[in-house]
C-alpha cells in the first residue's frame, strides 16, 4: 500500500494582501503583498469537507508529498501522504503551504520588499505562529474551504495545529498535533537562541543584509543546523546509527572529523546552507519561541468548540518531551474536549514524527476516518 | 562547618620535561618543556599518605579552593575543599593542577613553542586524557608522593580519575569519578564537535594563529560555551531558574534577548571568552572525545589492583547520564573490584557535581575516611 505515491506534483503560488489589503501582524505592523507557495494532493469533494491541512516544521516546505518532474526525491512526508496512506489521497484533499517567514516560495525575509525593491532582510517584521496561521486562512478561503476536516503537523507544525484551534476553532473539525508543545520551554528557547547566535556571529550575516553580497552566513547557519540535528536524535538513536565508529582506521590526531557522527553533522550542516536562508532560520525560530498557548489560551473559556484531538508524542523525544504533549491533553480535558493521547515507544527522538510511519499511519488513518465518516464536518454533529 | 575556607592561596608552577627530557605523548610526538600550574591545600603528612588529587573539568583550572590575595571569588570547588569539608584539609593534603592543553598556567596551545619563540597555536600536539594524567605523575613525583590516597573529579575530571586507575593503579588507593563516562557517546562527541565547529567557523580563529592578532575568535567561543551551558543544566533546572520570564514587560519583536534564559546564555558566553582560550577549548574537547576505557581498558585483565571506587551520578544529568556511571561500575565489578555506586536525586543536571554539596560531602567524606583510617594506603592492606 504505502509504496504508492501521489506522483508528479507542482508547487502553486497564491498571492494576497495586495495593497491596500495588507495583513495585520501580531507585532502591529502590516505585511503585503504575501505569496504562499502550496501544494495539494487528492481531490476536494463537492461539499469541500475532505480537506486536510498539513503543517511543516522549522526547515520544511510545501513539498510534502510526490515528486517534482524530473526529480527523484519525494516530499518530506511522502510516507504519510498518498493513496492508501495515513492521509489517504483517494479520500482526502491534502494541502501543504510554506510558512510566511520561510524561504521556499512564501513571502519571507529573502523576498523583495515592495517599498525598497530589495530583499527585506531585517526589515521583514517579526512574525508569530498566529501570523503564519492567519496567512494560511487566506489560502483556505481561496480554495473555497469553510472548514478543514483536519489540521496535522509535527514539531512547529504541531504548534500551527494548536494555533488553528485557538484562533479559528470553527474552521477545524479535527486536530493532530505531533511531538509538539503548548509553549517553548526555556531549554527549547535556549537551543534556538544558540542557533541564532551562531548565525548572527558570522560576519557574513551583515545584520541580515547579505542577499546582494558575494558571501552568505553559511558557516553560522551550518553550526545552527548541526545543533538542531543533535536535538532531533536521541542518545540511543545516535548510538545505534554511529556508536564511536571512526571514518578512518585510527584517530587522526588532528581537528578533522574523526568520528562518523562528526562527519554526519558536518555533511548535514553543509547541505542545509544550500537550501535554506539564514534569516528565515532566525525568523521562524523566533516565532516558535514566542509561541505560548498556555493558561487557557489554547481553548479560551466560554468559546465553544468541538474539535476532536489526537495528540501524539514519542518516548525518546527529549527536545519536545512527552510531558509537553500531556500538558496539551490536560488543557483540552480541562475544557471537556475530545482528546486522545498516544505515546509511541520510539527510539528515534524528535525525528520520530518523520520516521515512525507505521505507528502514525495506524493512529492517524483511523482517527481521520472516524472524523470524516462518523461526523458532520461542517456542522460538527455526530451523524 | 562548611563556611570555613582554606583562606588565601597562591598558584605554584612546576616545570619538567626540559630538553631532552621531553614527554612522549599518545600521538607519538614529544612535548616539552611542560609547566603545570597547581595549588595545594592542607599539609602533606610525614608518610605522604594523605594526598588527594582533584581533577578539574573542561573549563576548570588549578584554583579549586580558597581565594587569591585581594580577590573575593573562591575556587571552583571551594564548597568541597577546606577544614571540615568533604576534602578535609585538616586531615588531607589536596592538590589540583591545570591540565596540559589548558590556558590557566599549564602548557597549552597559547604557550610559547620553544622551537619558534611564538605561541604554539595548532602546532601544539593533540593530547589525550592519558597524556594529561601522565603529566600529572611528574607533579606527584615532584611532591614526593608515591601513592595518592584519592583521586577525585567530575565530568572530564572523572575521566582523569579513571585514567589514573587504568595507567597507574599502583599509585592510587581510592578513586571517585563523578558524573562521568568510560567513553564519550556519539551524542557527547556531537556536542563537542559543534562547539569546535563554532570556533573554527569564526574567521578570527585564523587556523588557530590568532594570538598575535588584534581580534580573537570570541564570537565562536561564546557560541561554543552557550551550547555547553544548555547541556550542563536540566530541562527542569532551566524551568526553575528562568521559566519563560521576559527581560522586559513585553516581546521586543526584535532579535534581542527577550527571555531571561537568552540573556543568561549571552552573558555566560561573553564572560567565558574573557577567561578562556579558544584553542584550549578545541584541544581539551578533543581529548575528551578520544577518551575510551571501555572493553576492559579501565582495569586490564590480570593487572591486579585494589583501588576502592566511589562512583557518583546524578538523576537529571542528561549530558553524562547515569547509565554511563553504571557502566563504569559494571566494568569494575567484572574485575571483582570494590565499587560503590550512588545516584543522587538532583534536578541540577550535569552542573550537580558542582552544586550538590551536601550529598557529595556526606558520601565523599565517609568514603575517604574509611580509605584513610581503615586501610594501609601504601600497601593497600585493610588494617
Amino acid at each position: 500500500m504505502r509504496e504508492k505515491s501521489v506522483g508528479t506534483v507542482k508547487t502553486e503560488y497564491f498571492t494576497f494582501a495586495k495593497h491596500p489589503h495588507e495583513l495585520r501582524l501580531a507585532c502591529g505592523k502590516l505585511l503585503g503583498p504575501i505569496t504562499l507557495a502550496y501544494e495539494t494532493y487528492g481531490k476536494l469533494n463537492k461539499d469541500k469537507t475532505n480537506a486536510i491541512l498539513v503543517e511543516h516544521a522549522l526547515s520544511g516546505d510545501s513539498h510534502a508529498a510526490g515528486v517534482y518532474e524530473g526529480e527523484k526525491t519525494s516530499g518530506w512526508w511522502d510516507a504519510l501522504i498518498g493513496p492508501g496512506k495515513a492521509l489517504d489521497t483517494e479520500k482526502y484533499f491534502v494541502i501543504c503551504s510554506n510558512v510566511i517567514g520561510g524561504c521556499k516560495g512564501s513571502t519571507g525575509p529573502s523576498s523583495i520588499d515592495p517599498k525598497t525593491g530589495k530583499p527585506y532582510g531585517l526589515d521583514f517584521p517579526i512574525i508569530t505562529i498566529a501570523d503564519i496561521v492567519k496567512a494560511q486562512t487566506h489560502l483556505i478561503d481561496h480554495l473555497g474551504i469553510k472548514k478543514l476536516l483536519g489540521v496535522i503537523g509535527g514539531s512547529m507544525g504541531g504548534m500551527q495545529v494548536l494555533q488553528w484551534v485557538a484562533s479559528y476553532p470553527e474552521r477545524v473539525a479535527s486536530a493532530i498535533p505531533i511531538a509538539t508543545a503548548i509553549k517553548h520551554s526555556p531549554q527549547q528557547i535556549a537551543f534556538d537562541e544558540v542557533g541564532r547566535q551562531a548565525i548572527m556571529a558570522d560576519p557574513a550575516w551583515c545584520d541580515g543584509a547579505y542577499y546582494e553580497k558575494l558571501e552568505r552566513p553559511e558557516k553560522g547557519l551550518a553550526v545552527a543546523r548541526m545543533i538542531g540535528h543533535i536535538t532531533y536524535m536521541s542518545d540511543k538513536s545516535m548510538e545505534e546509527k554511529f556508536s564511536r565508529r571512526l571514518k578512518e582506521k585510527e584517530y587522526s590526531f588532528k581537528f578533522t572529523a574523526d568520528f562518523e557522527v562528526e562527519g554526519y553533522l558536518r555533511y548535514r550542516g553543509d547541505n542545509f546552507v544550500k537550501r535554506f536562508d539564514a534569516n528565515s532560520y532566525l525568523y521562524i525560530t523566533k516565532a516558535m519561541d514566542y509561541f505560548d498557548l498556555s493558561e487557557g489560551k489554547l481553548v479560551p473559556e466560554g468559546k465553544h468548540t468541538d474539535v476532536r484531538f489526537l495528540v501524539i508524542a514519542f518516548k525518546s523525544d527529549w527536545l519536545y518531551p512527552s510531558y509537553q504533549s500531556q500538558e496539551i491533553v490536560r488543557q483540552l480535558k480541562i475544557r471537556g474536549m475530545d482528546a486522545t493521547y498516544c505515546e509511541i515507544n520510539s527510539t528515534y527522538g524528535h525525528d520520530a514524527f518523520l520516521l515512525e510511519v507505521e505507528e502514525e499511519t495506524r493512529l492517524v488513518k483511523h482517527f481521520l476516518d472516524k472524523t470524516f465518516y462518523g461526523y458532520d464536518v461542517v456542522k460538527g454533529r455526530e451523524t
